[in-house]
């Protein structure tokens, strides 16, 4: 077992998951700050230089009978998928992962783009975003058919 | 405090951080086993159909000296950065990210390439690599200067 604390708290225009942009094709624009705890202030040095961070985070906001769910379907799709193959929040660890452009930082907050958590979501770790992999090496499963079979070629 | 139980477990060939390729411009092509535990294989339906997994993972064999530091020069670079900037694992929550190359599912076992992991690593989530920041829209910060430093345009 292994106990984490947050390191901050994310502050979001979503107060509810219903207010949360899901489905096929979504695209998350929205504005928020990422109050990092003022004792970790330092961890943020340089951090402004990069353009986009990967946010860890955790579904606090899960209730009791909702928390694991080993086969759901999600609401990209009308058929079943192993939560691995998801991001579904009901999954064996809660952890929640989230790529947000940074648009600046003012002390300890981060002010963000691409926000899909909850106002209050606790934030685990903040990492650069380094990377992607070539979109023609990409293969993207269920996801690329579920968008085949709704005529959205997004 | 949030807990949480590994799903499963990294088959690496690296059996000391030494081993790990670490520096500029390296490039992780070990390929190696998420061996995830059996009464999560429903989980992994579907997962075969995606390139590309998010592995999150614990930094379970740091030393207590070396739990964190929050500002540190890490192995790409002669100057010290934050650790939020940074991939360390002397991070408040010694959480890892590691992009791996999905090669074959068996059974509640995947063999994946990419590894950076040491071998017993336990896992804590696998989520599907879906998307992308384009090349062009992509700032890479401290990074993209040690490297044009090091005269390396990787």
């Amino acid at each position: 077992m292994f106990t984490f604390e947050p390191i901050g708290y994310v502050r979001s225009p979503y107060k509810t998951t219903q207010e949360v942009p899901k489905g096929l094709g979504t695209k998350h624009e929205a504005e928020g700050m990422l109050e990092i705890l003022p004792q970790f202030e330092p961890g943020l040095m340089d951090i402004d230089g990069f353009s986009h961070l990967i946010v860890l985070w955790v579904f606090d906001q899960l209730k009791a009978e909702d928390k694991l769910e080993l086969m759901g379907t999600p609401p990209t799709d009308n058929r079943p998928h192993g939560v691995f193959a998801t991001r579904s929040p009901r999954r064996p660890n809660p952890i929640g992962f989230t790529v947000v452009e940074l648009l600046y930082r003012k002390g300890h907050s981060l002010q963000v783009r691409g926000i899909d958590m909850l106002d209050g979501t606790p934030i685990l770790d903040l990492k650069p975003y380094l990377s992607s992999i070539p979109q023609d090496k990409l293969r993207r499963g269920w996801l690329a058919e579920a968008e085949a079979r709704a005529g959205n070629s997004l």
